[in-house]
């Protein structure tokens, strides 16, 4: 948020980055529910919310459902983080016109965040789930939240254009889909002390992602069928995500998943070289950050 | 949110009617993530949005877990219903510092609501619960945004100042806290077809409610026995509601929160009283809503 609004000509560093901070609660909301929803037990190398208020109930109180009481703080915390985050928006020091367009801007993306999340829960429980619907998933949800909001929020305080922020969703999109690609390709075959989560539990959640589905499209009747063992098997174990990672490899997807994400970064990038000639070193930023989305390891 | 428009002299009756619209949603969103966490069944004579979900899970895709299903896309509806009220208020035609000032309120007090929520889930599970307990939660939570909500931020969008948002407060919170006292005795002694759900679900969940707390303060020890056994037990049947039901009566207790509710909404009118001589309907309008409050049966 803030590169984009020095970028585009902001003139209060400060409050900018005094902001900007409603990025970071926006995003513990959506993942505090995400974890939820996922079920994941751990976040960033510690347990998620959930987890920790199913603990303390399990200390302190004892009786009746721990995991429903951490499921219920976990929801109200993400509401509250929420509010947290609006509040930021509205409390800044910018004009009136520029946060009404901000909040306007940011509600309609987390709405369309909302309906990615649904299209997820939904792919989550289908049997059949094609490239299409992942990608769908990706755009609307992530690449919205992560890339989008804080590069849109940015430039609109700082009193873009609609068109120039219309540029800039150009680049935020592709480059936000490419994030996730890899980030499922980190999720499988990444280390886990570097991710801050295990390495299997895409797989153990069944999660079907652009390297499952490849695999499943192009493997011998043996490997989509060690391949369906193992998605969604809460028992997973490493040996049998190492035989599915060889799979992924031996068919030619991961590679295809490593093209994709490729190929999303170049969009980005042609998207950014499109744009009028704005303060040099925010677009510079931009063009690493593209980059550093397929070579990061976590 | 209509009528503290009108009553504080605001000039759009049109536009204040289509944004009065938030708080529909605003309420929406709270009462899905509620009933989630309350794992309630009913409301308003159907099926919660969670229960609705997990049908449609069973019937469409039956397998794994259904419940989970139906509890994580109400959560996300939840939120998505949150951003688009505050996308109504954004959206609105009233000046830009009028709405910032307006998103600001509300974001404030949907915060207190949380921790009112938090609360109210933590003395679901403890032991003892105070009535000061009881009166946090009915303030923080309920007041907040069934009445200070709606009400002040009508007030705001008409450009009242922050001295008669206060005094409009100073009538909200005890109008609902009243509010919530006569619903939680309608809970217990209501009629099934007007209240849209059962008359023995807060019994069956274990609610502390006032009606609860004085039974046991006042009761006999076999009465007290008799009270405990019920609350909070899955299998509570009507005669053992029944019985509950006269305990409450014989000690005392449901005349106590009558009049503890018949006194904060005297509190409520008496604020109204002390107020500058606004627009006389609206202020008739809110006087005859306290009252309300203790006459209505659903």
């Amino acid at each position: 948020m803030y590169y984009t609004y020095m970028m585009m000509g902001g003139t209060d560093p400060d409050e900018a980055l005094h902001a900007s901070l409603f990025t970071e609660l926006i995003q513990s909301y959506l993942l505090i529910h995400d974890d939820v929803m996922d079920q994941d037990d751990k976040r960033r190398g510690g347990a998620t919310i959930h987890k920790i208020y199913e603990d303390v109930h399990k200390k302190k109180y004892g009786m009746q459902d721990p995991a429903h009481f951490g499921e219920s703080m976990a929801v109200n915390l993400g509401d509250i983080a929420c509010h947290y985050a609006c509040q930021i928006l509205t409390d800044s020091d910018f004009a009136p016109e520029l946060k009404v367009r901000a909040l306007s801007q940011l509600h309609r993306q987390i709405v369309t965040v909302g309906f990615g999340q649904m299209l997820d829960i939904v792919s989550s429980v289908k049997k059949e789930v094609t490239q299409d619907d992942v990608f769908k998933v990706h755009h609307y949800k992530t690449a919205v939240y992560t890339y989008e909001t804080p590069i849109s929020i940015g430039a609109v305080l700082a009193g873009a254009s609609d068109e120039d922020v219309q540029i800039l969703s150009g680049y935020a999109i592709p480059a936000g889909i490419a994030f996730q690609i890899q980030d499922d390709i980190l999720g499988m075959y990444g280390q886990e002390e570097k991710l801050g989560k295990p390495n299997i539990s895409d797989l153990r959640e069944g999660k079907h992602t652009l390297l499952i589905i490849k695999a499943l499209e192009n493997g011998s009747k043996a490997q989509i069928h060690t391949v369906t063992q193992a998605l969604g098997n809460p028992n997973v174990t490493q040996a049998d995500a190492d035989k599915v990672r060889e799979i992924i490899a031996e068919t030619g997807s991961l590679e295809y998943s490593k093209n994709t994400a490729r190929d999303f970064v170049y969009k980005a990038k042609e998207a950014l070289a499109t744009m009028p000639d704005w303060n040099g070193e925010g677009r510079a930023f931009l063009d690493g950050i593209a980059d550093y989305m397929i070579n990061r390891e976590f």
